[in-house]
C-alpha cells in the first residue's frame, strides 16, 4: 500500500477518494444479497448431498423452464470446470479419442485456463487467428480439410464464447450459421457462456434473447455463467440437446467438479433465475460500461474504440498516467507495450462509482498531460 | 415420498417424528452459523479475484499457525478437487510421468473419485489390500520391488486417509513409520483428510494432535477437509515441505480448481479455524457417534462392532428393517448383501436427534422380530 | 561373464555346454527364416507408406480369410501398442470418458506396461484378483454394482488374456459366457493375444480353432500377437465386429503405433500367415514345453505343477540350484520369495535344446542336493 | 490404377516409363542392402529381450562415439514415438505438470501427430508462426511473458525440427542462440531430427556438423531419425545432458516405445552408423534433390524457389499437370489451392531416377502448356 500511495502522492493534483467498485473485473465484485440470503435459507436442515436436494432439482428446472424445453443441468464450481465438463462431455460423444476442439487464439480455453483442456481432455485445440475474437463459418470449412486424413486431429467441437474475451458479441444469425456449418461436417457446437448474462443482456434483455443465440441457433452445450454476476461462485453446464448430454454426471465428478453439498450452489443460482434478476443484473453492469465509456471519451488523452457491446473497454492511456491511476483504483494491463488497460464495471457499479472514477481519471490524465507538457 | 411412506406405514407400530438431523452423511448436514456469519461479512466491499484479497492471506497465515511453521496452502472446492491437486504437485516434483499413487483399496481416491486421478494425472494408482483401510509399512516395501524395473510403474507417492474410509484412525507413530518407509524409498506421503477434524478431535483434540500426525510425522501434503465439518463447501491442500509445494498454483489451475472470488473459501476456513472450532465441531460429531453406538448396541437385533473412533458406524440390521427405518430418516447402504447400513453423526447431531433416531430405531426392530417371530 | 561362470564353477559337476535356444523368453528368440525371407523380399521397390502399400493390403485380406469376415486390421509396433489401440479404439466407441477397463490383476496391461494405459487412455483398469489369471462372469456382475452410481468408474471394456499370464487358457465357452455377460450389461470384450497362436494350437489347432475363442465367441477386439511367435517385431489389432473399429487408424496414429514402412510390419504377417505357419510355429513351442515338463517332472528337486496348457512351466527349484543353473543358461524368476522360476519355450526350440536343458538341471540338481545331504 | 492410367492417356504424348525410385516421400524407400544384412545377421541365436543383448549395446556405444561423450540413448519404433519419448523425459525432468512445449506451427508435433503429444503428454503446444517453420530467439522471450502467471501453461521445453518441416535449416549458431535463449529462461530444447542425416550432409557433412547444431549448441535431446534414411524402421531418442534422461526407460515402456526384440532395431542403426554410411546416404537424397531441381528450374511452367537445402523441392505446378503427372508417378500435394506439390528424394535415388522423372514432367508440362495454348 506505501508503494502505491508512493507512486499517487508524486502527482501534483489531490485525488478524491477512490470508487467503491472496483473496475479491475466483474469478479472483483461480491455477491448479490439476494444471494446470500438465498444461502442462508438453504441452510435450514439436512440435505441429501450431490444433487438428490429439492434446490438443485428446482434450480433444474428453472433451467428447462429458461430455455423452454428439457435440458440437462449440471453445477460446476468455476468456468474453466464448466468448459471442461461441457466439452469432455462433447466430445465423449464422438467416437474415438482423436478428436479436437476448434477455437480462436482468444479463447478463455486456449489461453488462460493453463492447459486444462489439454491435460485432462487429452485434446488438442485447434486455435485459429480471430482479431475480434469471433470465429466465422468459413474458418470450420478451412480446419475441416483434416477430416479423413489420419496424421491430424480430427476436428470435433467448435467452441465459441459469447460474449466474447474482447467484449464483442455474436447475433443469433452469426452463431446459427457457425453451428449449421458445424453440424453439416459432423462437429458440435459449445458455447463458453463466462459472460452470458451480458450478452443476453445486450441482445434484448429476454429469454427469447437468450434462446435466440443458444438453443434455437443449434448450440449443443453452453458453460452458463454465474460467478461474474452476482453469485459467490457457481456455473452451470447446460446440455441442450439430450444425446450431448449422456455420461455428463460422470465427466463432471471425474473432472473434480461435482459439488458435495450441491444445494447451496443451487439456492445462487435460483437466486438470479428469479424473476430474471440475472438479466437486470447483467443490464446494468452494460449500462454502467456504456456511461464509463461516454465520459471516458470526454477526457483528453483517453484513446478508445467505440462504445462497449457489453461490460468492457480497452482504452488506452498516457503511460506515465497508468501506474498513478492503478495505485489509486486497481485495474489490469490488457496490452502493456501498447499502454493499452482494461476497466471493467460489474453488477454493482453505480453511477457514482464511474462518476468517481472518471473523476480520477481526469485528475491524473490533466496532471500527466501538463508534467509532459512542460 | 409416497413410495417411502408406504413401507414405513405397512409396520404395526408408530414411529416418532424423525430426528431434525440426518444420519446419511456429514455432507448432509449444512454449514455452521459463525461460516455464514464470515460469508456476509467477507461480501462487503470488492476483492481481486484468484486469491489476492485478505481474506485469503489470513487464511494462508491461520495455517501456518496451525502447523507451526510456514506451509503453502492452495484452497480449493472439494475433496476430489484437493486429492488432484496434492497428488499432481508430489508426482509433479518427481522425475518423469511415470510414477504411480500406492494406496489401500478402499481409498477414495481409488474408489469414490469416478477414475479422476487415472483421468487427469495419467497415473496408477496401486490399491492394496487393508481390511481396515490401512496401510503398513511393509506393504510400501513389499511395492518397492518394482523399483528399478522398467516394464513397472514406480511407485512415488503413498497416499494415506485419515481418518480412513472405515472410520480407523492411524495412530501419529502409524503415520511416522510409513513416512520414514517412503521417504527412505524415495517416495513421497499425501494424507487424504477430508475428516483431518475428526480424527484431530479423536486423538487429543488439540493443535499438537493434529502436527504429530501429519507435519511431525513427515507428510508432504494434506487435503484438509472442510466441508463436512460446517462449511459450505471448501477443502484447502496444504503442502507441508517448501519443496514439496512447488508449482501448486498452476497445477490447481489447470485441474479446474482454482477459486474466482477465493475470498469466499477462505472465509469459511478463517471462521472454523478462528478458536479451534473445527476441532470442537469434529469433536461433537465424534461424541455423538459414541453416544449413538452406546444407544444403539443395547437394541436387539443390531450388530455393532465395538466404539467408533470417529463419526461413523457400520451396523448390521435385520434385512426387513433396513427399508422402513431409511424411509423414517435416510440413510445409506454400505454393504448391502450383508445388510450393513452406515449412519453418520455430524458437526450440528444433538443429543436428541441421536436419542429421536435410536427410538426409530427400536420401534422398528422391535416390530419387525415381533413379526419374525410369528 | 565372469560373475555367472564363478556361480556355476563352484559347483563340484561339470555341466554340458548349455543349450542353443534360451529358456527365459519366447521373445528371446529371433524370427522365423521365412520372416527374414519376406522382409528381402519386400524390400523390392518403392512403396507408399502409412499402409498404402500392397503388402499391407494383403495382410488385411489374410486377417480377413483367418476370421472369415471382413474385419480391420491395425498393425502395430509392439503388445503393449497393440492393446493401447484396441482399448482406445472400444473406449473411444462408448458415450463419455469415464469407462474403466476390467481385467485380472495379472494382466500385463495393469502388472506390465508401467501405467500405459492409465497415462494414455486416461482411464481406471479396475482389477480384480483371479488364481488362475482368468475371469469369470460372476466377477462381471459383481463389477456392474457400479454401474449408474456417479462416484464410481464405470466398467466398459472388459479385457482378458488368451494364453494368459499364468500360461493357462479359457476354453471357448469360457470366452462366450464372458461376452455374453459382458455385452448383456453393455460392455465391450477385448482379448490380449499375445500368445494367442499358442491358445490355437492348443485348442485344437486350426483356423475354427481361432475363431471359436474370438469372433464365434462375441469378442469385440484383440490384440494379435507375432513377435513371440517368429515375427522381428509385428502385432495386429484385429477389431472383429465394424462398429468396434470406428477411427481405429486415428487412434492407431495418436497413440504413436503407426508405422511408417508399414510394408515391412505387414510382410512379416503375410510370411507366417501363409499356410498357417504361425499356428505350426506355436504348436511347436506348446509341443517342447510339453517335452521339458516330461523330463523336468522326472528329476528329484524339481516342484511342478500338471503339464503346461502351452509354452510356460513354473517350476519350483531348491535355492541353492537357481544362480548357477541360470548363470549357465538363463531364465527370469517368477516367485523370488517361493523359488519359482519361469521357463518358457519358443517357436525354435528343438528336443536337443530341451534335452540339453534337462541335462544342466539335472547335473545341478543332483549336485545341490548331494551338497545339501552331507 | 484404371483412374490414374486414364488420366494419364488423357494426354496426346507419350511418357516414358517412370522412375523406379519414387518422388513421393523419403518413406517410400526401402531399406539399404547393409541394413537387411545386418538384420540377417543379427538374428543369429538367442538374445534377452528390451535391450540386454549385445547389439543394443553396439548401438549405445556408437552413439556415445558420434556425439563424442557418454549419452543416453533409447530406440524407438518410429518418429511420433520419438518425439513423444523426447519430450515427455524433457518434460518429466521440469516440476509439475503445468509445462508447455513451444514450437512453430509448421511442427510435425504439432501438425501431424493427430495430436499424440497433446493425449499422452497432456501439455499444450504453443505453436508459434514461422514462415520458414524456424523459431528464432525473440520468440522465446515472446512467450516467456508467461512464466509466473497462474492462469496459462509455463512454456517448458522448446522443440525445433532439424531439417525443418519445410526443407530448411538451422545454422548451428542459430541453434545455440535458440539453446541460450531457452536455458536462460529455464527452459529445456528438443530438437526433432526426423530428417537430421539430411541436416547433417548438408552443413557439412561430418561428426564435427551433427555436433555443432546439437551437443555443442546446448540441445538436451534428439529426436534422432532412421526411417526416412534407409532403415526399415528404427529412430533413436538420443538425451545429450544426463540430467534431461533420468527415467527415460520407463517413458519409452509407458508411451509403448519400448522394442521387445531390441537386437533387431539396434542392428539397423549399427549398420547405418558403421563408417557413417548414414551421412553418405542422406547425403546422396540431397544431392540427387540439387540435380532434381537443377532440371527442374529449366522447365517452363515449372515455379520454384531457390536450390534446396536437404531433399525436398516444392514446385508449383499448371494444375492441369498435377493429375496426370501424379497418376505416371505419385507424389503429394503440399498447397492444393496454389497448385504446389512436394517431391522428395531418398537415398537410393538415383541419377537415372530423376532424369526419368524430369523427362516425364517435362512431356506432361509440355503437353499441357500447348493445349492451353490452343
Amino acid at each position: 500500500m506505501g508503494g502505491r500511495r508512493a507512486v499517487w502522492e508524486n502527482l501534483i493534483v489531490t485525488l478524491p477518494p477512490p470508487p467503491a467498485a472496483s473496475f479491475a473485473s466483474d469478479n472483483a465484485a461480491g455477491a448479490h444479497p439476494a444471494v446470500l440470503a438465498a444461502l442462508a435459507a438453504a441452510n435450514d436442515g439436512s440435505a441429501l448431498a450431490y444433487g438428490s436436494d429439492p434446490h438443485t432439482l428446482e434450480c433444474s428446472e428453472r433451467f428447462n423452464d429458461l430455455f423452454g424445453t428439457d435440458v440437462t443441468t449440471r453445477l460446476t464450481f468455476n468456468g474453466t470446470g464448466a468448459n471442461i465438463v461441457a466439452l469432455a462431455t462433447l466430445l465423449g460423444s464422438l467416437p474415438g479419442p482423436h478428436h479436437g476442439v476448434v477455437c480462436t487464439d482468444w479463447a478463455h480455453i486456449a489461453v488462460d485456463e493453463t492447459g486444462a483442456p489439454e491435460r485432462i481432455l487429452g485434446s488438442k485445440l485447434i486455435d485459429l487467428p480471430a482479431p475480434e475474437a469471433k470465429l466465422v463459418p468459413e474458418q470450420i470449412v478451412e480446419v475441416a480439410h483434416a477430416l479423413g486424413v489420419q496424421h491430424h486431429v480430427q476436428p470435433g467441437v467448435v467452441s465459441i464464447t459469447q460474449a466474447t474475451e474482447l467484449g464483442t458479441l455474436y447475433s443469433a444469425d452469426e452463431v446459427a450459421a457457425l453451428c449449421d456449418q458445424a453440424h453439416a461436417l459432423g462437429m458440435l457446437v459449445h458455447l463458453d457462456g463466462a459472460r452470458i448474462a451480458n450478452a443476453t443482456a445486450a441482445l434484448g434483455g429476454t429469454r427469447d434473447a437468450l434462446r435466440s443465440f443458444t438453443i434455437d441457433a443449434g448450440v449443443d452445450a453452453v458453460s452458463f455463467g454465474g460467478t461474474k454476476n452476482g453469485l459467490l461462485g457457481a456455473e452451470a453446464v447446460i446440455l441442450l440437446s439430450p444425446a450431448a448430454g449422456i455420461g455428463s454426471e460422470y465427466v463432471r465428478k471425474q473432472v473434480t467438479q461435482l459439488p458435495s453439498k450441491m444445494r447451496f450452489l443451487a439456492a445462487q443460482f435460483n437466486a438470479i433465475l428469479h424473476d430474471d434478476l440475472w438479466i437486470e443484473l447483467a443490464g446494468g453492469a452494460n449500462r454502467m460500461a456504456t456511461r464509463l465509456h461516454e465520459l471516458a471519451t470526454t477526457i483528453p488523452g483517453v484513446e478508445l474504440a467505440g462504445p462497449p457491446a457489453v461490460n468492457s473497454l480497452f482504452p488506452r492511456l498516457p503511460q506515465a498516467a497508468i501506474e498513478p491511476l492503478r495505485a489509486w483504483s486497481f485495474f489490469w494491463d490488457w496490452d502493456a507495450t501498447a499502454h493499452e488497460v482494461r476497466w471493467m464495471t460489474a453488477w454493482n457499479t453505480t453511477d457514482t462509482d464511474v462518476e468517481t472514477f472518471i473523476d480520477g481519471v481526469e485528475c491524473v490524465l490533466r496532471d500527466v498531460l501538463e508534467s509532459s507538457s512542460n
